[in-house]
């Protein structure tokens, strides 16, 4: 089989996060896909509202419309999935949300996960998340440094969270609740012994997965009205 | 006190359905309020899909911003409530979904509620939102025409829709789920005996009642971080 | 149009409070609704326990008779909406309960509410109300001032619990649990800079919208069997 | 041990039904206890609604309290478990609903239930009730003779309606939803194999349980304020 | 009627417990019931995991079958309710789990329970059993003694939790959540006034009540296919 | 990299199944991993009940025990996840059943799935299991042959069954609830261009995934207490 053309979009403008994007993507595919990565230019710097969200929807579309025929599975890189729905309606290949892939495959590894975020402002909108994917009576916490951390050294900061999830939520698993947190996964895992998920690395496991999978792409958008 | 400004958002460009809109609303205010509508110019000209919800996001944002200040209260008049997050998030008044307002209303006024909307291809999208909005154990049926009854006259179709929510589903009250459906209300009210929303008349309670009550608007967006 | 006539009934038999809802309400109305409050004299002085609310039953049942046909809306002006679904039912018109009404908008204006309350012991009660009406997942607290309190100024007393709410239950509306709280609404808005919820405003709002809104009022109770 | 001293309550003022109950009881306690049956005479001769409920509820919590101290456990004969919460509030012991002992009993003896009941208008009454006890996806059917049945023989009108149960709804077991249905269990039972409850047995099998059981009676109620 | 034969099987292979089960069942049957009490001498001494849990299950099965015809009712003696789902399905009595039947018995008797267990390590595993019988939203706490505690006298180190459960969580009934706990609930329910359930208790209750119930058992297993 | 090596536990004793199990994991892993397929000697010959779940149990705790440290992944494949929450806690490398994994990916793929199953029989249990993971409102209908169409070519059987899903049922993605129903997917998803998920194939996809994800492999059992 050739290798699988696959396709991550960062829904944001930032160069820097598209870059880390598509370095921890090539870091666990080992050359094993065609991997194209494209940023969304008429996004927003970063998603950290409903308002984001809904500003980057359209540039999503237009990069999805584009995509199309090319790629046997897309992904979506933030955590929020913004546009998730639309994304899929008018692909012809499976659209994966980061966020959706590492929390339906956070509740396949233990009983119970937290997720790390970024900023306090956060925890909201990643708990209408997993409200939505119906999975709140799984979620032990969602936790975020606190406003005056934000100098402290990325790795400090999160052992501290991942320390509270393990001990005090009784989390069985971490979830990485940012595309901006990739590497911590490696870090944790090893400091506190049970799976950390990294949103891209779950959404490539499974963007592979279906990519070997016939039947997953189809002519043309299967939900076209 | 003066008559309270209000604003009413029809979030696709269709001129028709914008003047409906508009008709509705004045009827039921009956100049107790000086009410503006607009539509949203580069939105599709219907809104049907997770995509169309998408695409109509940035117009809808502009336009929120623009209102900035000017009006008591904003009403969304498309029964999938497209970005309704991220309005609220963005402005200083209230914004109000019609699929948020008839369908919390309706739960008030019975036990069990029916939505009737205008294309099969709708339903999974409105079962969407009543489950977002928490009522889907409330929710007795949503109904559609079928695909050959195009050509039937509005009343007639409607009319057979409604008595199956009523008699099969045991309905006791019916939602429109379509600002284009309004004016239906008055005729299935007479013809079923129950009550029957049209969501642009819901919001607009609402709004009035938000308008007269101090505190509810503020000098700036609430929930930007 | 003519102004509506709109009933409150105040299920309790307290004098006192029947004018302090009487003073809200007029505030709020402003003149707008033919405006009659009714207390329940067969009812104990207060209502704080489910059997409070099984004793003043059939002088509520009673009073809704009474009032057949007069009244475009009936409120029932007490958070537990103390027999209300049996009230709907003997109704040829809309009753309202001030707990549902509230209850509902908080959650069309923010992402989570709180609700404050006058006792410890009723927070049990209040749960079992907000689980009722399917909205546990949006409460962020329950929060009543301590048993050794009681002698506080009200403001103080509320303006902690308030404070409480927004920064460690991250509440973005709150709602005043008790008909007997009007007048903090304003208070705390302004301290807070959020929306602070009456119950009696909030069914007023739906009150004067449903009298407004044809089809509401029924010749006889429509779910008499 | 002495036989324990139960008390039954029938909430309506029908004397056909209290000695219907009496009878079921005594059949099933086979003098194992010594047993009380007290209608509500205040109450409805039926009940049939929410206003029925309502106007019971007085005369109820006064036969709870005249009750006092009199008895180990007391049955509620309604299966709309009438003010139940409000008589364990007010009671020294044990208050058990046949509504809620028959719905609680016949999860434990299998997968899926089917209620069965005396007319279509008390359906959603009872779907209410199995909501209220957390139970709506164990409940296959809730199904009701229809209209024009009425001068069936009885056992004709539920043999159809249990075989609908068993055979389209899956129902495991069988709750008989009214204490005038009694007598049918050992009828249904027979000709379908499976658990069919009776809801006066089942909440005596609790009260017997109880009443042997140290510590669920106090002194003086637990939950008075 | 003759006394009926009532069987307790202790899940493991534990004989300590099996005795103590016993003096416990015997205590509140008081001679009324012929009781058998089995061991599993193929399972774990104890069972504490859900690797505990699949290895009783053929040595349940087999006593079930051993069992057959010879009993009215089947008590399955552990909290975690091991294989209760199989060994109901080749029953042809009822099989009653003590976590389920305390479970389902605690919140009859109160709007929240608190389940008292003997290892932090336990907590997960009772809090999935609470959620599969649907009734995480009335627990309003697992709690088990500090690893540090160990040595502690058992009273002591239970009256602290139940103080806890009820003053922080406001539990109104007490469960003990390990067959090994039986004979504190006489001790706590003296402590703390409120209902404290010993489940080999509740099971009897239910077990008693089926027994003299006619048709629950059947000639041979209802659900084998 | 050297290509993973991955078990598959086949957790009955059916020879033919075992090797329908190893081709269809072949065919989909085109020899990118070392795979080993294992059965279950001492268990029943098919799975098709609670008290054949049970009788698997203790064979596959060995045989997990047995691969201790030599796989990067195991498979349980089983539609019923045999013992799934025992095996996880045992190993120390991730434990994937097949049917967690099938129906965590069909709701990533559509908004509705239906499950296609063998035996009338089968599917109360499958119900069960969707519930169990949360997804019964995602689940539009399980359905497997009438007992009468035993020999009519499987196709055939499968289509009708399919067509039903699709246009009744609404079902957007179709799950293949049996290991022994491989094969169909491709067919089916020919027919009726929508995704048809084998759960051999989507647990695959997940154990390679994890398999390359450093840190899902420990040392020992994670969960042992």
């Amino acid at each position: 089989m050739d290798r699988p053309r696959l396709l991550i979009i960062n829904p944001n403008s930032d160069p820097d996060m598209t870059v880390q994007i598509q370095k921890t993507a090539e870091d666990y595919l080992q050359g094993r896909a065609a991997l194209t990565v494209w940023s969304n230019p008429d996004a927003p710097r970063f998603i950290e509202t409903y308002a984001d969200i809904a500003a980057a929807g359209p540039g999503l579309l237009s990069l999805v419309n584009t995509a199309a025929g090319g790629y046997r599975a897309i992904i979506l890189a933030c955590h929020y999935d913004p546009g998730l729905a639309a994304l899929k309606e008018v692909s012809s290949c499976p659209v994966i949300g980061i966020g959706e892939a590492s929390l339906r495959i956070a509740v396949l590894l233990g009983h119970r996960f937290s997720l790390l975020t970024t900023d306090l402002h956060s925890i909201p909108l990643h708990q209408e998340i997993v409200n939505r994917y119906g999975l709140q009576h799984l979620c032990a916490s969602i936790r975020a440094p606190q406003a005056g951390e934000k100098d402290l050294p990325e790795k400090q900061k999160y052992h501290r969270l991942a320390q509270e999830s393990c001990t005090q939520d009784k989390a069985e698993v971490l979830v990485l609740g940012c595309a901006g947190l990739c590497g911590l996964d490696k870090y944790l895992q090893a400091e506190f012994d049970r799976p950390v998920l990294d949103g891209i690395v779950c959404a490539l496991m499974l963007a592979e997965g279906m990519a070997g999978y016939g039947g997953l792409q189809a002519d043309k958008p299967r939900k076209s009205i």
